[in-house]
């Protein structure tokens, strides 16, 4: 057997490796374009702040161990440029010899990832515009700033756009953050970013929601940047992070099926519209795991695990691909970011039902010193409860929560489910009642028709009902402090006495900070005749939906 | 309805809130023997050791607001001495008043908890020897500690036990450690207690394994405990956390099944072999999640489920309670430990067949700074590799990856579902090969038998087979750190050149530090026709079992 891999990075040295393990006769060929493999992706922006001060850290398994130990045959910088799927050969090209030559194969695996997007804009090739990918470009972000950056323009906010800046505040450098969208992290939803966004603005960045770059121009010493909005930003280092495109002109060239995205088409096995050809990692169209759609989904894990599997296929085995739930996280600065499976947006966007519960659980027992809390966004199917997504952001524990709600979803658990959960608890690192269970106690009590909630969105319709009366159940001071407009203030513990405030007939909007009061109010409103419904999430969710109010 | 609810703790008071949320219109009589309804218990030892200031906070719902939301009649310092079944009424002594009355039920909830065991040791009633179970034995633990206390006792290494410890050291108490078993922690299996062990004694604790108190006895101003093996220890307070029995005499008493360690039995409503009587809590004989076996499990997490579950069960509803997976976590100093489902004792215990199998993974990605491995022990079925338990121990990261499987086998997921699961990675969180990955890694690849492993426990008798060859597969600089006696250091990545040295027809065991090289090895010696196993958690595992060598 002789197995040539295109591309050494996640998937490609994966594959390579647990090839080794698999056969130890095997002839195994590793192309890499660039200079390193089998490096840190995930780690450059780290490199680039200081954080992570060994540059030789960032490579994962050097070359001299890639070839003894798993006696690998390594050729960096050498480009794959053809593929003779007839004769079984790629044609290659030496980049630092020039020589071009034809390699065979029995299997093929393509792990040529995705590049960074440079998108037409006027002055899009001046020195000075970098993209993040390889160690190379971690070097040159580095030494410019080494050298004294004083401004930089990042475009793009998603999750390497955050780490990055956050790496260059750390480095002291003035920030602007440009995005198209009008949120930070896109694949998030809206309202679970608002706590994002103010802690970039805590930290000093200029955040640039709904703007984009149009054109990039010299400026002194240094560029500047045009934006959308007639804005002229100068800066001396400007880094795109708007995106990827999976790197399938190899594949697409020699006939094999791409996606209308440009991810090239495999099986469960991962095996390419050539049966002898397999590809793994960012260079994928993948089935997303919750709605079965082809979708891309550029993430480590996931390129790790393929490379693995298409390894397994070639030597025998029937290991198969699930799919890619898209779970991800980030750490900004003293907040965290994560998510699994489905967006809101998405679902709206494919016609799918689903309910949604926020809640704003503590990390860990409130009595214990250092709780904080966080938001956890559960979206689920109506009637049977399945899982579709969850989004978190807060200070603390927030990876725990989604790595747990990530393994629910892989085992296409409900929301009952979660309310059974048996999750560790002592003071330092949960409640009795988990985070998780407050979201799974949330949805059931939805679910099961308990009682009937009302989300921020749908506040503007409601308003206009003459019979809608919008009632705080918070205590006086916290009303004092900033509550919903046309709310009226009745302390949860006075409700009771109070219940001549309340008119017979009138549609009873309950809330109150986090919507567990509203959610004990509510219940006992309904016991009581009333019409009454719970805004989901309290106040703070009316907050972070409103977040420049 | 008339509810009466006996024990106003973590399960009494929960299915007293759950039972308001549902029913407006009962009338929910909570009765407590003590003086506190509500409290933390999990966090009196940190009130104790001064990390918790304010007692206040214990009260996780303070009586007002049992009363003012959600309309209690409370009855603290109130014995419930008996129940008449046949007229449905409970009789109670008023501690205060001393005035003994009859309560009516419709619905009754034994909530009665269980009591620390104090056996009839001589001496066990002088003053100063204490147990943990209520705010009043805190408040006298800490009142003894403020007025100076030199030397202190823990009587057993439990749970509790390890969390007095911990905050006696905090509080400069000198601290001798005493457990009739050969471990701390006992719930877990041995060797994955070493580390605790270790760091127990590092923070400069006495810890005597194998001894017990035999007799108290006074000691000029204080106390002495005579030990089983002879010695006499002076101290000034002694703890005893021995374990607890269930306070099933009022149930045991009224005729209800009990079973034969004193639990309440009751049906998955948690209905008691009365239809009208409930029990929740650590009085429950509850049925083991993972055996489906009767035990006993006194954990707030399952108490607090159980009081939700009766209430919905006495309001109509079909909730079901789905046993115990013993999911629970002890922060100790720097360490943590963790397990969830069975351990191998229970199982071995059981004749139940399992495998398992050790890894070292840190908790985060390896090229970011702060690092720290664990070690997961994972056990698992023969053949379907369903997960029957787990136990971690290590400095960061353990409460993710308990709970991360305690979902999985909640949801009966298999050490292949493990290889597949799809959690957070960022360089701060997690690994694109996430602790729990490698875990089913190793677990899936002994499974499908593609390489064989043996545990430390085989090498006593693997030494005396003539044809056993033990390969240390580190650095040469490892091996000369320490090694397992009688092992030849042939480093893998000179293995394909030293091939010689393997004389064929020996039976190759492999090991390396922490199991991975070991494995590559191992594969690498069995393609060659080698017959080669793998020590699963290698050396460190080899180090862990034998802590004192």
């Amino acid at each position: 057997m002789k197995l040539v891999i295109v591309g050494g990075v996640a998937g490609g040295a994966s594959a390579a490796a647990r090839a080794r393990r698999l056969s130890e006769d095997a002839r195994i060929v590793l192309f890499e374009r660039g200079p390193d493999l089998s490096f840190a992706n995930c780690g450059l922006p780290y490199y680039i702040g200081g954080e992570i001060t060994d540059r030789d850290k960032l490579l994962v398994a050097k070359p001299a161990l890639l070839r003894d130990r798993f006696r690998l045959d390594l050729r960096p910088r050498t480009d794959v440029e053809a593929i003779d799927r007839a004769r079984k050969v790629v044609r290659v090209r030496s980049l630092a010899e020039g020589r071009v030559y034809e390699e065979t194969y029995d299997k093929l695996i393509l792990a040529t990832g995705a590049a960074p997007l440079r998108p037409p804009i006027p002055g899009i090739d001046l020195p000075g515009i970098h993209t993040l990918r390889s160690l190379g470009d971690t070097d040159r972000i580095k030494a410019a700033i080494d050298r004294g950056v004083a401004r930089a323009v990042m475009v793009g906010a998603g999750f390497i756009g955050l780490e990055l800046v956050e790496n260059l505040v750390r480095r002291g450098v003035a920030t602007t953050l440009l995005e198209l969208q009008d949120q930070v992290l896109p694949p998030l939803d809206k309202e679970m970013t608002a706590p994002i966004a103010a802690a970039l603005r805590a930290h000093g960045v200029a955040l640039r929601l709904s703007e984009s770059a149009e054109a990039f121009e010299p400026d002194g010493d240094g560029l500047a940047v045009r934006t959308k909005s007639g804005q002229r930003l100068p800066a001396d280092l400007i880094i795109l992070g708007i995106g990827v495109r999976p790197e399938s002109g190899l594949a697409a060239a020699a006939g094999l099926a791409v996606g209308p995205r440009g991810g090239i088409q495999v099986d469960p096995h991962l095996r390419t519209s050539d049966p002898d050809i397999y590809a793994v990692g960012d260079v994928l169209e993948v089935p997303d795991y919750v709605t079965g759609a082809p979708t891309q989904v550029p993430l480590a894990g996931p390129a790790n695990r393929q490379g693995r599997i298409a390894a397994d296929h070639i030597f025998g085995r029937d290991s198969r691909y699930r799919g890619t739930q898209g779970t991800a996280i980030l750490r900004i600065f003293e907040m965290a970011a994560a998510m699994t499976g489905i967006s809101e947006k998405l679902l709206v966007r494919a016609g799918r039902p689903y309910q949604k519960v926020y809640v704003h659980p503590t990390q860990h027992a409130g009595y214990y010193p250092g709780a904080r809390p966080m938001t956890i966004k559960l979206l689920f199917e109506p009637g049977r409860g399945t899982i579709l997504g969850a989004q978190i952001v807060g200070e603390e524990g927030v990876e725990t929560r989604i790595d747990v709600l990530a393994m629910a979803l892989q085992a296409r658990m409900t929301i009952f489910d979660l309310e059974e959960a048996e999750l560790a608890y002592s003071p330092q690192f949960g409640s009795a009642k988990d985070a998780v269970n407050m979201a799974g106690f949330v949805a059931g009590g939805v679910a099961r028709g308990d009682y009937a909630q009302v989300h921020v969105e749908d506040l503007p319709a409601l308003v206009r009902e003459p019979s809608m009366m919008l009632v705080d159940v918070r205590m006086r001071t916290e009303y004092d402090g900033g509550a919903i407009p046309g709310a009226v203030n009745i302390p949860i513990d006075e409700l009771r006495e109070r219940l001549d405030a309340l008119p017979p007939g009138r549609r009873l909007i309950i809330y109150c900070q986090a919507g567990q009061r509203g959610y004990v109010a509510t219940r006992l409103l309904r016991q009581l005749g009333h019409d009454a419904a719970n805004l989901s999430g309290g106040y703070k969710m009316y907050r972070m939906s409103h977040p420049d109010r």
